[in-house]
C-alpha cells in the first residue's frame, strides 16, 4: 500500500516520492522513484541507486541529475532510504551508526535488530511494493555511493539472478578491514556474518555474473576507509569482467557522482535493454 | 580579495566557492563560481546565474545540473547569493522578505539602506572581483529563477552592452502588479522607482537587444505571483526577438530548472561564442 508523497514533472518523466509501511523495518519508510515518459505506456527497466551515509532517499534526487540520462535511456530509477527512521526507532549520536547508516543488512545485535533490517527491506518489502507500479521487476540492476556502493555491491554478488548490472561511486569496498565497516558490522552482526557483507571479500569468493563498473575518485578525503586497492585486487585476480576506473582530482562529493552518472546510466541501460 | 571556500571538481572543470568583502552590502558575501576545463588555457565566457528567494549561492551549485551543459560547452557560471547575510544585516521573519529575498535592488528606505544594495553588488562589487579570475568580462550573459529571474532581465535590459543574451526560468515577470513584488519593493524602494525594476515595464519601455529565452511551468503552484502572460504580452507587443515557452506540467521546482538547463546554457553559449 503505497502513498503518494509528491510528484514533479523532470525531463519528459516524474519524479515521485512515496511512503509505505515496511515489516522488515518495522515502521514508515520513504523512497523516491523517478519514472520516464515511457512508464506511462508499459513497465521500464529499474535501476536501483543506494545512497551514503547521512543521507536520506532525497540527496540523490536532488544532486545527482540521474533524471536527465534516465529519461534518455527510458528507465526508471529507485531512491530508497539509508536506514529505518522514525519514532522508536534506535539511534546514535555518531553520524556513522544507526539512522542514516543502516548500511545494508539485518541486524542480528539489540538494540539495532528491532528495525535496522535494511537487507530484507530493499530485497523483499520494497521489492514488493514495486508491483503496483509501472517497472519491469525481471528487468533490474543496482548502483549505489560510498555505503550505498558496498549495497549495490554485495546485494549484486548475492542475488545475481534479480540484478543484470552492477556499479558503484567510490563504494565502501573492504568494510571488514576499516573503520567504515568494523564499527557498524560489528554493532549490528556478529563477526560469523560479516564475510558475507564484504564486496571484496565477496568477489574473491564468488564474482558477479553480469558487467561491473566502478569510478573512484583519486582525490577522495576517504580512500583510506573506503579501500579500493582491495577490490581493485579481487576483481583482476578473479578476471572478473569489469571496469575499475581513478578518476583524476574527483573528491567523494555529487559533484564526482554526477560527473559520472551519464555513464552508469548508459552502462546500465546496456544491460537493461540487452 | 577572494578568499577561496572550497573547490570540487567536476566534469573536467572545478566547482569553486568564495568568500569576498562587498562595499555596497557592508558585508562578506558568499558566490559559487563553476570554472570549465578550458579555463586553464584562458578566460572564458561568463554565464550568471541569479537564484530565486530562500535560496543562497549553493542550492543551483547542487541542483540544477549547470556544470554539466557549462563543461560541454567552455563556459564558466557564476551563483551569487541573494541577499547580504550576517551579523548586523537586518531581517523580517517571512521568507520572502530581507535575507534570501534581496530582490535585486540597491535598497533606499530603513532598515534595508545599510546591507540591501544587490544591485551594486552583482554590478559592481562581483564583477570587479572576478576579475582577478579566468572569465571573459566582455563576454557575458545572465539567467534566474523566480526572484533570480527577475533580476536577469531587469539587470540584462539596463546593461545590454553587458550582457549579450538574457534568459529566465519562470521569473517574478511583473512585481509591481503581485504580493511578490509590491511587498519587497514597497520595503525596500521609494514606489517612483518601482517601474525600474519590472521585467514586463521595462520590456514595453525599451526591450532588449539580444536575445530573449523564457521558460514557464504551466503547473506552476506560483503563476498568479509571477504573472507570466504581463512578459509574454509585453514581449510579443514589442516584437522582441525571443522565445516564451509554456512548458506543459511542469511546476516551480528545480526538477523544472534542471530538465530545461541544458536548453538555456546551449542558448547563452550560442550568444557569448557567437
Amino acid at each position: 500500500m503505497l502513498k503518494l508523497i509528491s510528484e514533479n514533472r523532470a525531463f519528459d518523466g516524474v519524479q515521485r516520492v512515496y511512503s509505505h509501511r515496511s515489516e522488515a523495518c518495522d515502521c514508515d519508510m520513504t523512497f523516491g522513484l523517478y519514472l520516464p515518459a515511457e512508464a506511462a505506456f508499459g513497465p521500464v527497466p529499474l535501476l536501483t541507486y543506494l545512497s551514503g551515509l547521512t543521507c536520506t532517499h532525497a540527496n540523490v534526487m536532488e544532486k545527482s541529475g540521474a533524471q536527465r540520462w534516465a529519461a534518455e535511456e527510458g528507465i526508471a530509477v529507485l531512491f530508497p532510504d539509508t536506514s529505518p527512521r522514525g519514532e522508536g526507532v534506535p539511534d546514535d549520536e555518531a553520524y556513522d551508526l544507526g539512522q542514516g547508516a543502516g548500511f545494508y543488512v539485518n541486524a542480528q545485535n539489540a538494540p539495532w535488530s528491532s528495525h535496522f533490517k535494511m537487507w530484507d527491506y530493499i530485497t523483499k518489502d520494497l521489492h514488493g511494493a514495486l508491483a503496483e507500479l509501472p517497472v519491469d521487476l525481471e528487468r533490474q540492476s543496482i548502483t549505489g555511493h560510498s555505503m550505498g556502493g558496498h549495497g549495490a555491491l554485495t546485494l549484486a554478488m548475492h542475488m545475481p539472478e534479480r540484478y543484470r548490472a552492477v556499479s558503484a561511486f567510490a563504494p565502501i569496498a573492504n568494510p571488514t578491514q576499516s573503520d567504515w565497516g568494523t564499527k557498524q558490522l560489528g554493532a549490528y552482526l556478529p563477526q560469523t556474518e560479516w564475510a558475507n557483507h564484504d564486496a571484496s571479500l565477496l568477489m574473491a569468493d564468488r564474482g558477479f555474473a553480469g558487467p561491473v563498473l566502478i569510478d573512484q575518485g583519486t582525490e577522495d578525503q576517504f580512500l583510506d576507509l573506503l579501500r579500493p586497492e582491495s577490490l581493485a585486487h579481487a576483481m583482476t585476480a578473479r578476471r572478473q569482467a569489469g571496469e575499475f576506473r581513478m578518476q583524476k582530482g574527483y573528491d567523494h562529493s555529487y559533484y564526482f557522482v554526477s560527473t559520472f552518472m551519464a555513464d552508469h546510466i548508459a552502462f546500465h541501460a546496456e544491460a537493461l535493454h540487452g
